[in-house]
C-alpha cells in the first residue's frame, strides 16, 4: 500500500468511527483532521467533498460487513446452519472494535432516507445486497429442506431485518439486559414457524 | 392560550417537522426562526437552549402519538382487536402531516442512543411508557382469553417494535411497494403463535 493510499485507509477508519458515534453528519472534517494530527487541506487532498468522504465510509463500512458477518457464515453448511450463523454474527456486528457508537447502517438510514445523492444511493446498494444474501440464505433453506417450500424469502429477511433492528434498539436505547434473549427468541419463532413439519 | 404560549408551540411545531426530516440535530435554531419570520433573539425568549427545545420537540411528538395512535385504538375492545388497532395506527404514524420525513422517534433514538441529556431522558421515557401501552395489550389479551397464558408481553411487544422499525426501514429507504403488506404478515404471524389454540 502506497503512503497516499495507508493515509487515506486511516482517514476513512477515523471518519466510520466518529460515523458510528454521530451519524454520517457527525463526521466534521476539522475533527477528523484533529484527530490524525494532519491539516484540514491535507485531509482535502485525499477527498474533494464531505459526501466523497460519506461514501467511502459507507463502503469501508460494507467491507467489514462482509468480512466479520457475511464471510464467516459461509462456512456453516447450507440451510438451518447457516442462517444461523449469518444472524448471530450480525448480533454481534454492532459491538464491533470499529464501531464505538454502534450499527453506522442504522444511523445512517435514518439520516439519508430523505435525501438524495451518492451517500443514499451507496448505502441503499449495501443494505439491498444484504437483504438479498439474507434472502438467499432462506431459499438455500428451503432447497436443502429444512424449511417449507411455500417459506417467503422476502418476507423472512424482513423479519430477520425487524429483530435485529429491534435489538440495536433495545440494546442501545434502554441498555435493557433482555435484549440478546428476546431476540434469540424471536429468531427462533420465525424460525420454528418455517420449518417444515416432520413427516 | 396566550400569544406568548401560541408562538411557543408554533415554534415547537415548526421545529418537529425539522426533526422528522433531519433529526434532533437537524433543527437549527437560525432556519426555526427564519421560517417563523423572526429574529433569532426573539426564538431565545422562549428556549434558554437547543436542547430544551429538543425535549419540548419530543414531548409535543409524544403528545401527538398518544392522540393518533393510542387514543382511537383504546376505543377497540380488549384483546386482539385492541391489539391489532394499536399495530394499524402506529404503521400510519410515520406518514403523519406533521411529520414530512417520517417518524422523529427513530431518528432520535439513532441519535441519542450514546448522547446522555435531558433530550436522552425524554426519549427513553416516551420509548419505555409506549413499549409498556404495548406489553399491557398484549397481557389483556391474555386476559380476555384471546392469547395462550403462557405468552410472553415484553418478548411480544419487542417483536412489533421489530415489525414497525422493519417497516419504517423498507418504505422510507428502499421504497419498497412491499412493506406494507410484509408489515402485516410479519404481524399476522406473531399473532398467530401466541393465538390460544381453539379446543
Amino acid at each position: 500500500m502506497s503512503k497516499g493510499h495507508a493515509t487515506k485507509s486511516r482517514i476513512i477508519e477515523t471518519a466510520l468511527r466518529a460515523a458510528s458515534v454521530g451519524g454520517l453528519e457527525g463526521i466534521t472534517l476539522g475533527k477528523v483532521a484533529a484527530d490524525m494530527r494532519m491539516s484540514k487541506s491535507g485531509l482535502f487532498a485525499h477527498f474533494d467533498s464531505k459526501e466523497t468522504l460519506q461514501v467511502d465510509v459507507l463502503n469501508a463500512a460494507a467491507e467489514k460487513f462482509a468480512e466479520v458477518v457475511v464471510a464467516p457464515s459461509l462456512t456453516a453448511p447450507r440451510g438451518e446452519p447457516r442462517l444461523r450463523a449469518l444472524f448471530d454474527h450480525w448480533l454481534e456486528w454492532e459491538q464491533h472494535e470499529s464501531l464505538p457508537g454502534g450499527c453506522v447502517f442504522m444511523h445512517a438510514s435514518a439520516e439519508l432516507d430523505d435525501r438524495p445523492g451518492s451517500a443514499r444511493d451507496a448505502l441503499v446498494d449495501h443494505q439491498r445486497r444484504w437483504m438479498e444474501t439474507l434472502a438467499k440464505a432462506v431459499r438455500l433453506t428451503i432447497e436443502v429442506g429444512h424449511f417449507r417450500a411455500d417459506v417467503d424469502s422476502g418476507l423472512f429477511a424482513f423479519q430477520l431485518y425487524g429483530i435485529v433492528l429491534s435489538y440495536y434498539h433495545s440494546a442501545r436505547l434502554f441498555r435493557d439486559p433482555d435484549a440478546k434473549s428476546r431476540a434469540v427468541a424471536a429468531f427462533e419463532s420465525v424460525v420454528a414457524a418455517a420449518r417444515r413439519p416432520i413427516a
